[in-house]
Parts: C-alpha cells; sequence; structure tokens
C-alpha cells in the first residue's frame, strides 16, 4: 500500500534537513548573541486563543482539531499568541525587559504556493517591557545580523518601514474616524500588491467621500518622512508619531544597517495587532512574497487577560527565505560538509571484532567513525571510506597482535604512520 | 481574556527550553558521531498510513483532523510510518545502507500521566539495508553511548533484549499457531507490568489449552539464553534465533556496553511491525516507564508498497528520561550557563550611542554582547552587567572621546584596562 505525503507539506530528506539545520541554527545562534533567549509553546492551543486580535486571514486559515472531551483546539499559524499566553501566566516573576525568541512550526490550512506552504518555520523575537523606539531598532538590527552574515547584501535586501500609529495620527487629521482605520489598514496593506486602478476601487469602497480619497492616494505616494509635512499639516499627535519614525531610523543608522532599511508609507501589516511601528523584509526586485515582518504591539498582552505592557518583535519564515538563497547562490556553498573523522578498516575477518571495538572507542570519545558491516577486500574498505570523506583511516592487521599497533592512513594525503593502541586512544580520548 | 494551555501539553519557558535544547543536542550530537543523518517528515499524515501495522493502541490514540478538500489526517504518533514512506519513495536513489536519525515531536490523544503526555519528542534511530545483528547491536549501542554519556551507569539503566521470531520459533515448537502469535504478543507484552493472575487470566482467554499454557508460563519465567534449551525441545529455527540473540550479545561485549544488557523473554513490544530482536530500555529500580525501546521490523517497508528490505530501529522519548536524569541529579548539573561575552556601559548619557554601536559591531563580530535600554548611572549598569553573568564590561567614556580608548574592565577579577578602540575591534572580529 502506498500513501502520498499530504500536499503543502515537505519531507527532509538528508539534504533537505541539512539546510533546514544551517537555517535554524544560524537563526540560534544570531538570537543568543543579541541577548535573547530561547522558549517554545504547545504545536496546537485552544481554538479561541487564535480568535483574539489574529486578523481574519489568520483564523480563516486554521487547522482544527478536537481533544477527546470534544474541545475545539487548532494547529498554531502563528506564535505570538501562546508568547502573549505565557508571558501573562508568569508576568510578576518574569524579569523585565523579556527578551525571547523561538522558531515555531506553523501550519495554514491554505492551497500551497510558492514560498507558502502548509507547514513552515518561523524565525520570532520580541522584546516585551521596553516602550522606546531602541527596542524596535535592535529587533530590526537582529533580524539584519541575521541575513547580513548569511551574504545578504543591500542590494538583495531591503526593510520597509512605516507607523500605524503615524498612520492612525495621519489618517485621522484627514477625517478618518477611529472606528473606520482597522478596515482601512486591511486595504491600505494591499496597495503594493495590487494595480492602482484595483486599490482605487477597493478604497471607495472602505471611503465614500472623494476628496478624503484624494488625499489619501496622496498620502500613500509620499516617498520620504520629510514629505508628509508637505502633504498635510501636521496635528500634534502626527508629529510625535513622525519624530519617532526618525529617531528611529537613526538609531538604525548607529546599528551600522541603515543601508538596508527605507522608508514606506504603503507597510500596514495585515495582522490586526500592530499598534506603531510596523516594517516588512523584502527581496529587493521585488520578485518574492515578504521574507517577514513584524512591529510594535503594546496592547496585545493586556487583551489576553494580563497587564498594558509594551511589546516589539518580528518573524522570519523559512520558505521565502530558502528560495532567495538559492536565488542569489548563498545556500548550498554555506552548508556543512559531513566528514568522518575515523573510518575503521581491517586486513581480515579475523580483525573484523578489533575494528567494531576501535569504532565504538572512537565515537565513545566524541570522534565521528566509520566501520564496514561487510566484512569486504581491504580495498573495498579503503574506497567506502573515501566514499563517506574520511579524514583519516584505521588500518587493523597484524601489527595490532604483534605489537599492539594501528596503521593510520591520512586520506588527503595518502601517507601512513604506525602508532601504538594504546597512546592513540589515550590521545584520542584527552583530545576530544 | 485569560486561556489555559491544553492539558498534556508543555510550555517551554527559557529553563524548560534549555533543558529540552540540552536533551536534544545530545541527540544530534550522539546521532551523527555514530553515522547517523538526520531527516524530518510533515508533522500530520493521511490517516490511513498510521493504521497500517502500527497497532491498535497507536491508532485509538490518534488526533485526527481534515484538510480543505475533508481528507482525513492525522498528527502522527510515531515517525516509523514516516520513514518508510520517505525510504520507499526514493528507494532506487538512496545509497544503502541507509543509517538516518531523526527528533520528531510526537502527539497521543491520551489521558496525560506522569513520563506520557499528549505532545513529546521522540530520538529515532534506524538502519536499513543490514540484516546481520551487526546493525541492530550498533543501534543499541548509539543508545547507550548517549545515555552512558549523560551520566547514566549500569547500576541506573537496564537493556532488556529478546526476539520476537525466537519467541515465536518458541511458541510454534509448543503448539501455537502461527496466526495466534500477534494475539498472544500483546498478553506477554503485558506480563512484566501486571500481578501474575492477572496475567494467567489474561493468556487463559487466549490459549485453552491447560497444557500449553503451563509451557508458556515455564518459557516465560527463564532467566538465560541457556535455560530455553531445558525447559524445551529447540527446533532447528528456534535454534537459529537462539544462536541469532546469543551473537547479539557477543557483539554488545565487543562494543563495550554488555554490562548495561540482560537478556529477558517478558520483552515483547506493543507495535505489531517487529520481527526479530526486540528490546527496552528501563531505569533498573523499574519505577517508571520504558524511556525506550525498539526492534527489527523486516517487513514494515513492503508492507508500505516498497520492496523486502531488513531494518532495525528504536526510539527514546524526552518524558521519561527527564524524570530519570531529574532523580539521578543528573540534569541541572550539566546545563550550559548563559553568559555575557560583553556588557556595553556608558559613563554618561552622551556616550550612549557609542555604546549602542559598539555592542551591535561585537555581536555582527559573534560575540553576545548586552547594553542598557535605560541611560542609567554607571553602577547600575555595571550592576546589570553582573545580573547578566557578563566575562567582561566595557566602560565608554571621556577616554574614547580623547584618545579613542575603551576601558575594559574584568568582572571576574575586577581589573580594569585602557585599549585602542580601534585595535580592539580588529581583535575581536579577527579571533571570532
Amino acid at each position: 500500500m502506498k500513501i502520498p505525503p499530504v500536499k503543502g507539506t515537505r519531507d527532509f530528506y538528508p539534504p533537505d534537513m541539512a539546510r533546514r539545520n544551517w537555517i535554524i541554527d544560524g537563526w540560534k545562534r544570531v538570537s543568543l548573541r543579541n541577548g535573547f533567549e530561547e522558549y517554545d509553546g504547545p504545536i496546537f492551543e485552544y481554538l479561541k486563543m487564535f480568535q483574539i486580535k489574529s486578523g481574519d486571514e489568520i483564523v480563516e486559515q486554521l487547522f482544527s482539531l478536537q481533544d477527546r472531551g470534544g474541545r475545539e483546539l487548532a494547529l498554531r499559524p502563528e506564535i505570538t499568541p501562546t508568547l502573549a499566553r505565557m508571558v501573562n501566566q508568569q508576568i510578576n516573576s518574569l524579569p523585565k525587559p523579556i527578551k525571547w525568541f523561538s522558531v515555531p512550526r506553523l501550519f495554514r490550512a491554505e492551497r500551497p504556493q510558492r514560498g507558502r506552504l502548509r507547514e513552515f518555520f518561523q524565525w520570532n523575537i520580541d522584546i516585551i517591557g521596553v516602550d522606546e523606539s531602541t527596542a524596535d531598532a535592535e529587533v530590526i538590527f537582529c533580524a539584519l545580523d541575521y541575513l547580513r552574515e548569511i551574504g545578504l547584501t543591500p542590494d538583495d535586501i531591503v526593510v520597509k518601514i512605516s507607523s500605524r500609529e503615524m498612520l492612525a495620527a495621519l489618517l485621522q487629521s484627514i477625517g478618518i474616524g477611529e472606528s473606520e482605520l482597522e478596515g482601512l489598514y486591511l486595504v491600505l496593506d494591499k496597495r503594493n500588491r495590487l494595480p492602482a486602478d484595483a486599490f482605487e476601487e477597493m478604497l471607495a469602497e472602505r471611503v465614500a467621500d472623494e476628496d478624503k480619497r484624494k488625499k489619501i492616494l496622496e498620502l500613500m505616494s509620499v516617498e520620504s518622512i520629510g514629505q508628509i509635512g508637505d502633504c498635510l499639516e501636521l496635528t500634534d499627535a502626527a508629529k510625535e508619531s513622525v519624530d519617532e519614525l526618525g529617531r528611529l531610523f537613526e538609531l538604525l543608522g548607529v546599528m551600522g544597517v541603515a543601508d538596508f532599511c527605507r522608508f514606506d508609507i504603503g507597510i500596514v501589516r495585515g495582522l490586526a495587532y500592530y499598534t506603531g511601528i510596523v516594517y516588512e523584509i523584502y527581496d529587493k526586485a521585488s520578485e518574492l512574497r515578504a521574507i517577514g515582518g513584524g512591529g510594535r504591539y503594546d496592547d496585545l498582552l493586556k487583551q489576553f487577560g494580563g497587564p498594558a505592557i509594551p511589546a516589539t518583535g518580528f518573524g522570519i519564515g523559512d520558505c521565502v527565505l530558502a528560495i532567495l538563497l538559492e536565488e542569489k547562490g548563498l545556500l548550498q556553498k554555506q552548508l556543512p560538509v559531513r566528514k568522518l573523522d575515523y573510518f575503521v578498516a581491517c586486513v581480515d575477518k579475523v580483525h573484523r571484532e578489533g575494528a567494531i571495538k576501535l569504532t565504538m572507542k572512537l565515537r565513545s570519545a566524541g570522534w565521528t567513525a566509520g566501520f564496514s558491516y561487510k566484512a569486504a577486500k581491504l580495498g573495498k574498505q579503503l574506497k567506502k571510506a573515501d566514499n563517506q570523506s574520511a579524514k583519516k583511516c584505521i588500518i587493523i592487521g597484524r601489527e595490532l597482535v604483534e605489537k599492539n599497533e594501528l596503521v593510520i592512513k591520512d586520506m588527503a594525503t595518502g601517507e601512513q604512520e604506525l602508532v601504538d593502541y594504546d597512546k592513540f586512544l589515550t590521545k584520542c580520548t584527552e583530545s576530544k
């Protein structure tokens, strides 16, 4: 009976797993050196948890299931609700600020597309308890610290940054009511992905007044923070959030990543919970979906039954990132090469147990070691050692019986030397 | 709105995550040095995949869900069916033998108990394409290589080993028909966990003939391989599998792990797919559930639509293992200690940007570095550095402006030195 895998999921054969591990190990390494600690939650939570402030799009795409008592559960489509739940549970004992990262496996029950699968990994980093834009800048720096380390330059990627708080203030000064904002964000979020006339049509459905629409279109076409003041008279609230965005760009300069960053008023983000600075990372040619994105979500913990506490964070998925890295030729060449430290061969069947014994001793001392399952001829064993990229081949023969010695062959140079068995083992154990 | 986590799942706060990572990193490290390559499959598969040869117990405990087309899916309760599917898919191109490992997250919809949760991790290693007992011995060695490395001794744990092939031959020589074997295994598998009279009652339901029952009970009480011949006349098939089991113990001796291993005819394993050598690992005091187990499953790939190819492997879960390690005091003390390489402090607000700039430069050079979000007094910053276990604290003050120099304080000795900014940075970048 032959059964296929489920569409939109991936089988990770060893070469695929090596790529996945290389990406995820990089995320972890960079998170740690940026001072973040790792956490994780369960793969499933109560369904209703994802219905709080996650945005309609995500809720529609949930994989739902039931526990034995018939309670509705869902596979997590994102980890931020879990983060909010976990932080709230221990809010009094956790030292602040909280700097946490996670690499959750996430699930979306949507039609699989290029760069968008039903099952994927996402790097999340969050800072909870800091309301200054230093925290937003640090989170953006951390993402870029990783992307720069793996070889991406400002010619390859761009972080497009804006502020929802600022956008809210600007839209309100145009005359949009506060209750209309959330619906309007969903439309504005689509602007960069739609043809101009389709976007204007969608906008007209939300905003009836033509004058207001014109002003919104004018606002959405500004290309620098400075231009905002040219197209609108700024209220005090708007001025303050414009200044905050300016400070963020200054800090990104101090941090040495300004080259990667650009103001883009069209960045709004789909998720309902963002409250301030928002950003998305794209390939420079804009041929792929967003590599990642994030922003400030100062109200979320409160909405999950906790205290009002400021928070900011981002997520980067593995699918679009891997496509970009493949395209730039940055993936395959950076993968670690699998090598065997020692292959233990024997010249004759009678030495086979000796070969197995030594192999296991080397492994327990921390070395990667192999042997041949079949009592093959020495030449065949040496070929096997070569196939497995062994650095050294140990040959067990009559020297072991007669003088307690091993032949060690350097597979790169072909040189052979005779060494005392016990001395060799002692050296191997001590040097690992 | 406060929502709890689902019962039987775990929240991994940073200290819990550190424990989980330490266990899983050990599994990976030991697998690699034993010559295994990592793979993984999707979290869910088509439901029917787990209904092939997995045993009734597992199928009852599935978390099932549907995709958008209404097809029945299930969260994986084990990874062996996925392994069989993946190997069959690429059977012609994969070099043999296949030595693979995985650390899947698995799910069972059962009532949570101590050491048995609804969501857990399991270390799996498998060798496919080797029919000799060398492969079984190597798999057992690999499990013990890990368990020994983390500090467990033959006083703490025991691998109980038997052979289903041998048991089949012995039961058949008693007069049990081949079709009755599978049902009888399920009863015999429970012997070590049931009181004698309850076991005998269950046995009587399966085997009506009293003479046969008596012989089975006698057989199940043998304590060494040698005793088997005393209680039964061995058929040729039985003799062959008794000899094979003997060879396995010999090999485990050669590999240096005989102290951990013991013959136990009561080991049968619940899963339906085992065909030869079977084993389970227990704490010596037998107070906990099995730490892990495995065996030979030579027919499984064929049942999944592939060729007849021999295979052997084991799984070790993280829950019982963690309980045992906690009890033995082996967990907490082996966890890596979180340390900051550098904390960058500044004597005055005017140097704050300089501190942020240097922190980011250090991080990009590969060092773990921190700074203070608040422009606090130097004493407070030094205290923060201490709280975060910083090895060194860099103090930025007028020396930087006047002479381009930094003060570096060794947090262990308290010693301070003045170093040139550029030379320090060059050294930091080169030495990482």
